[in-house]
């Protein structure tokens, strides 16, 4: 099957995700043009998945073309701010058909569902890997950032955490339920970025971050660039039924410890509880207090015997074995 | 060495290029926050270079580091728009220390000579691969595209196209010249992406593409988007010194569909050429005119022995053998 390139990203890639006004020109020229909107700032990252590292060799393309949206996505969420235009650098061992219809039907739909226009990139052909740009908006001066946390602040958490890290354990045989499998793998395979609750959360998260190398790790990277501790309380952990059922020592592992949530990971003054609780009903939007900010640096989680303290957890590109 | 991922980038990218104060967070968030100008439009491109693809397996890192922002500035310079951030997704196998030094050594300082800063990236293991996305502005309306070339438009290059393709053949092995070697080679390593020549351009150029596949191919490009053809004189080809040392086949050979060259080809209505040449002297700016954009589609090559037309040539990432 020779796909040229130019015939490749006419066909899978023209015209994906949302129709957008502002796009003056996409895919097709040297750059995109793209008008912004007056007296907002501009909200900009890139993430790369690579295979065999950020997914299973062999993996669905529908969760590659997902995936590589979502934990952009997940970074706009953890911001406040609202995506808009994509750009997809995609390098690929040679061009298949039936993969590219899965990677681009799956990566449109969530960019649809989001607002999200492609407008450029590039592909080029090399071991699979996905980096994806996302440009997004604020109004100036409501990002959300990890650096505003102050000692007494409530510890938040959307969604539950862990479910990700045991989908891929079962996807990758290490781990057997046969009951859960199904919901615990597709919570791995496509998980659902909180845009909307990102977006809702400027005007009382005092500090926010996406949970991608596990609840511990990245509340750690909060409490860090806050200049204090968090102190997470182990039995107020949201842990979902089919998480529950591994076991209760192994579920509260992968809570902590596991990745690829893309939750948020939040912090709100106290004196602002009674009205985000109005205004977002946690029930509703799906988050639960898991903690506190404290002066000692760390992060300390307290359970039935104890309080355990680590430094600098979670999973580390260049170091892990 | 272990060298995690937050040290890494914390050593090695945390302050990349210029200072610039539209840049509200840059590295080591979620995502940047950066300032827009009021009334200008937003200019996006994204280029992948993977190892033994786009540079030669064990290629100098300082060449990669400066190839990877070059390609990209090359696209800006296309679009006649100025930089200002770039977001670098890195792929390592490992994190070597000499490796990370001469890349972000290089990187930096192409960065800092176009006042562009690093504000983001990603930093993963696996297959070496380099993914930059950058931004910038021109003012509304004031974009080079492809598509705007009408019959009887003069067409341009700048530079010497060819010595890249050259210099890499040489790199290589297949290619013999010791003379030679040490220019052509550093035209392949270390490309001038043409972004001043790009801004000026603006008000002049009806059309503009940058050659990183070749002239032949990418005139053609321009040519299809803007509904017509080119007729290239091969006789008006600049040719360094070093490349028509080569021999004239092979030099001519090399300008015409070597690639890398990341220069610009430019269309210009004949009615603005004489204030062309008064406010931007060829001889200056380094540019020269090749041919003419005429009505049959195609690009013709007109030299001694007669006209050949080609329809499709070029290097093709899926369909090359």
């Amino acid at each position: 099957m020779a796909l040229s390139e130019f015939d490749l990203i006419d066909r899978y890639f023209r015209s994906s995700g949302a129709a957008r006004a502002d796009v003056r020109l996409g895919v097709g020229d040297d750059a995109a043009l793209l008008e912004c909107p007056a007296g907002m700032t501009l909200v900009a990252a890139v993430d790369t998945l690579v295979d065999g590292v950020h997914f299973p060799h062999g993996c669905r393309p529908e969760s590659v073309g997902h995936r590589a949206l979502a934990v952009n996505l997940s970074d706009l969420a953890a911001m406040g701010a609202r995506p808009a235009w994509a750009l997809l650098a995609l390098t690929l061992p040679s061009a298949e058909v039936p993969w590219l219809e899965g990677f681009s039907a799956a990566f449109s739909a969530l960019a649809l569902r989001h607002g999200v226009a492609l407008v450029g990139g590039d592909t080029t052909q090399g071991p699979l890997a996905v980096s994806v740009t996302l440009l997004g908006w604020l109004p100036a001066g409501g990002a959300l950032r990890r650096s505003g946390a102050a000692p007494g602040d409530a510890l938040f958490v959307s969604g539950t955490p862990g479910d990700a890290a045991a989908g891929l354990a079962l996807e990758q045989g290490r781990l057997a339920a046969e009951a859960a499998r199904e919901f615990l793998r597709e919570r791995f395979l496509f998980p659902e970025p909180r845009v909307a609750l990102g977006e809702r959360l400027r005007g009382y998260a005092s500090a926010c971050i996406d949970v991608s190398d596990g609840l511990l790790a990245d509340a750690l990277k909060l409490a860090r660039a806050s200049g204090c501790g968090v102190e997470l309380e182990a039995a107020r952990l949201p842990l979902s039924a089919p998480l529950r059922a591994l076991g209760a020592a192994r579920a509260r592992d992968f809570a902590l410890t596991g990745g690829d949530d893309y939750e948020l990971c939040f912090t709100v003054p106290v004196e602002r509880l009674a009205q985000l609780q109005a205004e977002l009903p946690s029930e509703l939007w799906g988050y639960t207090r898991i903690g506190t900010v404290c002066v000692e640096t760390g992060a300390h989680v307290r359970d039935e015997r104890g309080v355990k303290t680590v430094a600098a957890p979670g999973y580390d590109h260049f170091t892990a074995p």
